[in-house]
């Protein structure tokens, strides 16, 4: 399953993908239409919230559309009047960061001194966040080295204290592709992380959110490019602090809760990394992909 | 204009206190019996939101009161059924912090070298706030280093973005009371401060929130004592960034919007400048007044 939040029309509502990721099932309507018992959601975070009944209601809508014609509760993705916005187009909280977790990073950061013992965490605020296609403001007039981070973010599913290390994916709904774009100048000026990071537009967010189900086993591997350019490639089982572990450091004495976005850490080859830095200019096209959770594609203002 | 989140009974209501501090009159009871046309807020983040409307309406049904018995619209503040919430109990994102925007504070967390050149900000989590007379977890699993830092907070009135020192005061909805409770040990280990300011019920946040209107060029002092001791003397004059310099500073990039909470620092005093330090204990009591905004005391579980 694959959740998306769209606009049709100018109308903002959530959705399915079909397998073949041609198609945006609309939920309310399919929901609607088969006689749901449930408070039919209007946002991915409402729905996320429901917990497992939302999850029980979908597959049982998917095995009711088999028998009838998909077109009648769908649109082309690629329709020109329907546009993909972030999963979560407004988080209900700022979105958590972990900072530095592959160790090539690290050290492109700076040397192996900065590769963490512990975990590294700043937020990036709600305001930062835009959907797949859209633009990245520029910002020209406060920075001049704007740079792109691809990273794998956890989606948490349902609320949970001292979670567990190996109960730890039991509070995943699932996952999704996000862009922590940083001012490396002013991260560097204001020492702790969280201005340098939250400029508006700077978290691209998407395509979707794949759910849980359909990446259990999968060791996830991560690709940005710039302009085409390969620039960056990971793997989750290069990470420092692996998800379970970032959940259960988290969790000890802060509570998660549905909805909840956990960015995982950006693999080696950002902008800043290489010599001379190469950062982001206008009209530059930025594209993450994890072949699990699709492709967010955004362009430099 | 003193704007409460109280309740009453168990249901969770806005209200102003009157002049006097004594009694916390209904908002939604007043608004309804004087046939407002406005929709009446049921949480002080949708009052905020309405801008000059809702200053508007409230100032009118001050006057539509003083013609009619106070009581029949009102609650002792007093009532042992009465219990005044976090004005904001549930920001919508995190809460923004200014961290060592005082001197001797930067001073007695490290040396001289640690007074910021440029504005330090992290933030907490929403998961953290409480209200006045709640209790603070003493987390005494993962911290041996729990401390208090009394601290005046800005409430944003309207939506902003790269804001003028010289017009910040139009930005302000009002003032009210934080405790910017940290693990001291967590905030070291993790480096970036989050993790070690965002254990839950480590944001005390209240009593109130006092409309600007009513602290229009005051010069507000800040005192924290623990169980009756002074530990903290402070004023806003002695901030390294001003308010007007925050809100310029925080809103070149990143639009500000109406609700969203910041904290302006901490005077020196903290529990961790002491030697020894002085570390919070579970059954302490702490106590953070400003005349204008009231007192904001919490205990330690």
């Amino acid at each position: 399953m694959r959740f998306v939040t769209f606009e049709y029309k100018g109308q903002q509502s959530i959705g399915l993908l079909n397998d073949d990721q041609t198609r945006v099932i609309d939920l309310a309507s399919v929901l609607n239409e088969k006689g749901s018992t449930i408070n039919i959601p209007s946002t991915l975070l409402e729905a996320i919230d429901l917990g497992e009944t939302f999850i029980d209601e979908v597959t049982s809508s998917f095995q009711w559309l088999e028998k009838r014609n998909i077109e009648d509760y769908s649109f082309y993705l690629k329709d020109p009047e329907l546009r993909l916005l972030a999963p979560i187009p407004r988080p209900s909280k700022n979105i958590f960061c972990v900072g530095k977790n592959y160790a090539a990073h690290a050290i492109e950061m700076g040397s192996a001194a900065d590769i963490p013992e512990h975990l590294l965490m700043f937020t990036k605020a709600p305001t930062t966040v835009i959907g797949t296609e859209e633009t990245v403001f520029n910002h020209a007039h406060i920075t001049s080295q704007l740079d792109y981070e691809g990273e794998i973010a956890v989606i948490i599913g349902k609320k949970g204290t001292a979670i567990k290390e190996e109960e730890a994916y039991d509070y995943i709904f699932g996952y999704t592709l996000l862009n922590d774009i940083t001012a490396r100048d002013l991260q560097k000026k204001h020492k702790q992380f969280f201005l340098g990071k939250s400029l508006d537009t700077t978290c691209p967010m998407g395509p979707w959110i794949t759910h849980s189900s359909l990446v259990k086993d999968s060791v996830l591997k991560i690709e940005t490019k710039v302009n085409g350019e390969l620039r960056q490639k990971g793997s989750i089982d290069q990470m420092i602090f692996s998800i379970p572990t970032i959940l259960s450091v988290i969790s000890q004495g802060m509570t998660l809760e549905p909805g909840d976005i956990i960015a995982t850490g950006t693999p080696s080859g950002v902008g800043s990394g290489f010599s001379p830095p190469k950062y982001l200019k206008s009209g530059d096209e930025i594209e993450i992909r994890v072949d699990e959770l699709g492709v967010l594609t955004n362009t430099i203002q």
